[in-house]
């Protein structure tokens, strides 16, 4: 029987144990840290995870989509409030397109479950220290003291401070880096109101966007929010600026001040946080002689600005799988088909996310942006099938992250050409149908329509 | 007494640290290897080292000149060799402009010689194994086992694969990457002819440029020739297709026939070696709390292609040895203003290198590269006080790499505009020189004429 070890029983971790284990691979999981079922895990901070499409097709073809979707609260929107209070909502989609917000841990929960209901064994409590990519070993700690054990093909899913990874950055023409984020991000918990009532409108993501700084409110299935607001560590308006309780109630008074009284006693919680950082992790080659391949944000750690690391972990679960179906268990030919036709994926995404945190900052401040934003949808209105939005694509469809990227430039090539021309009138108006017709049919060709 | 311990006991580290002794601090150097004076010290392949005006002026500072000039060989000019035979000189500079080859192992003698002159202590085969900034401790490992050490203020120069680095990596918000270049390089010495007669003209660099690959050969003072030979680590014409010595002497004989009759018994030498690769690496920050400073390779290793690592190393000790002397032991002041001067400089010349390998693999080869140099050549000839090529900048100039490369950017403007001036005739002509003349004016104006 093939063999494999999965390192990591997070998220990923579970998915690509489980998918293995559906080929008939023998699998075990080993966690560096206890069983979140069981005890209060210990787990980095983190925003609440949002699924859509591309992370659900892949967890529906695993038959856990119902699991998930319990624990989750749809987001159909984002409702962005400008200062002064004033609201304004804007749909992701189609009214079937929706974000869907889930607690990691819970979402841990059902995979680690459904991973062990396969008759994967799951180890916690075994950090992984070393591998061995020559012998095929993997040494891990416990309790019992370290051990090297015979690992088969090793999948290392540990995360963006992947110890598996730390281990092939010593090899000889291993590309890696990382790179921090200038802004950094703190959580608050805004508790539902009397009698389970919502403090902020169910069903969207809520957005405050203040040019230096954002916060956004993402639902809780128990009526509570989750605030997560990002702004820089250093600086006027900074984290480190906000060194007291009074400076912290006055940047809400000024700022937030519809959420002031929703925040219970007002500031102390977010005081006991340090900041934390966000990180975007690149490196290659991500496999070793077909013995060890990284996957998830251990191969490629992502911005959460467009809410994707979860999500473009699963569909790397999803691609394995498929390759694992066309090329059975040669896994170095596995392996090097995955990171070629995934590596220029995850770094568009990459490269999106910065883009886009600086864009949801600036969210209804930015005249040109606004102006850009109603030609696009203007856009969107007259060729639904044609015209489709980064986020769209992003969110809700299958298109490869970097082929997304190509047609959002082939598309913004038409706006920037609409933006520059004086004459034209962006408001509905059926005299410029044909005209831009043309243009997108000129832009978006030879490719097909989107699906 | 203010104390410090430098961390590596290669070319950056003895002379930051005889520039400490000499500001009255009490400082040890601890070097991970045994002493290369009594044994044959393990050392990194290399290729020799070329010191150029901004190395030098630091060792004359320090009154090194004359004994490094003693063990080196000058280099006045580049013969690049064509296919088919044909050589051409080009001149570094004025005749007093010239590269100094020497070998690693030499100069680090001479520089172990004049740190324990200063009354340097020197401690051999001690690896540093972790530190730790908040206490300002060392670990080191040694014949008595590991002991912590109070260090003092660090300075860590243990190079490319820098320990101290790797622990830096583990903090939050320090951004690193490293990038191997997609070629590697292997060494084979051309020793002298009988009666030492050199087999090449000595007081020069020898280049081969082949377009897929390159060779060049550095001159030793005892007449031999030191061969690099670059080229892609995979494909048609790779390290890995020459795989046998039939391959490698169907190489040499086509391509470098000239340089059969002088290479030993062929190529066992050659073969008997792996290609070694070549990185690239940059961080931030490069220091923490004042307590720990990154300097020479371990803070921004680069590619060999300009003969600029050691110079780069040199020149960080002498900014860092003029910020000692302006803020005195302020350590955190100092490695502040240490890194804001100098880290946009190394990321400078990190790119620089990178498309200068390009450029020397198809020198002579490529028209249009030609045409170009035909056209900075006349410009030098015409204004050479104005029209300064980034090659003399680099190696025959103290400008910071990043002016240089500013400079040189509004000269290729220059350049440029020339080029696509159909009716422009470059050979030596004075019709055209005030045009030109007016042209340098305006791309090379405000910043004064180079010194």
């Amino acid at each position: 029987v093939t063999s494999a070890t999965v390192i990591g029983g997070g998220l990923v971790g579970c998915v690509a144990a489980i998918h293995l284990k559906r080929r008939g691979v023998d699998v075990a999981i080993y966690e560096r840290y206890g069983d979140p079922r069981q005890t209060e895990r210990r787990t980095r901070p983190s925003v609440n995870i949002t699924l859509c499409e591309r992370g659900l097709r892949v967890l529906c073809r695993a038959g856990l989509l119902d699991d998930v979707l319990a624990i989750s609260a749809p987001a159909y929107g984002r409702i962005v409030h400008a200062v002064g209070g004033a609201t304004s909502f804007e749909a992701y989609g189609k009214p079937t397109e929706a974000l869907y917000a889930v607690s990691r841990n819970h979402l841990n929960t059902v995979l680690l479950d459904s991973a062990a209901a396969e008759g994967i064994s799951i180890h916690f409590d075994c950090p992984c220290l070393d591998v061995n990519p020559a012998t095929g070993q993997v040494l891990l700690a416990g309790r019992g003291g370290q051990r090297w054990i015979e690992a088969g093909c090793i999948i290392a899913a540990d995360g963006s401070f992947s110890t598996v990874r730390s281990k092939l950055q010593r090899r000889d023409r291993f590309n890696y880096s990382q790179h921090f984020y200038d802004q950094g991000y703190r959580e608050i918990r805004i508790p539902a109101g009397p009698r389970q009532t919502p403090r902020l409108e169910p069903g969207a993501l809520h957005f405050w966007p203040r040019g230096d700084f954002m916060a956004v409110a993402f639902p809780n299935t128990d009526s509570s929010f989750t605030l997560f607001i990002e702004m820089p560590f250093t600086g006027p308006v900074s984290f480190e600026a906000l060194a007291d309780q009074p400076a912290v109630r006055a940047l809400f008074d000024k700022a937030l001040p519809e959420l002031v009284p929703f925040i219970p006693d007002g500031a102390p919680d977010f005081l006991a946080q340090r900041a934390n950082s966000m990180v975007t992790i690149r490196c290659a080659p991500w496999s070793v002689d077909g013995r060890v391949l990284l996957i998830g944000d251990a191969a490629h750690a992502i911005l959460p600005s467009y809410g994707q690391g979860a999500n473009a972990g699963f569909e790397d679960c999803a691609v394995l799988d498929a390759l694992v179906e066309r090329h059975g268990f040669d896994w170095a030919t596995v392996f090097d088909a995955f990171e070629r036709q995934r590596k220029p994926d995850t770094d568009a995404i990459a490269d999106m996310c910065y883009r886009h945190f600086d864009e949801l900052r600036v969210n209804g401040l930015d005249r040109t942006l606004q102006r850009r934003r109603q030609v696009e949808r203007r856009l969107r209105e007259l060729f639904p099938d044609r015209f489709v939005s980064l986020y769209s694509m992003i969110a809700f469809s299958p298109i490869p992250y970097a082929e997304a990227w190509r047609r959002h430039l082939a598309q913004q090539a038409i706006v920037d050409e609409l933006l520059s021309d004086d004459a034209f009138d962006f408001e509905p108006d059926r005299r410029h149908d044909g005209v831009l017709a043309a243009r997108l049919a000129r832009a978006l060709d030879p490719r097909p329509a989107l699906a």
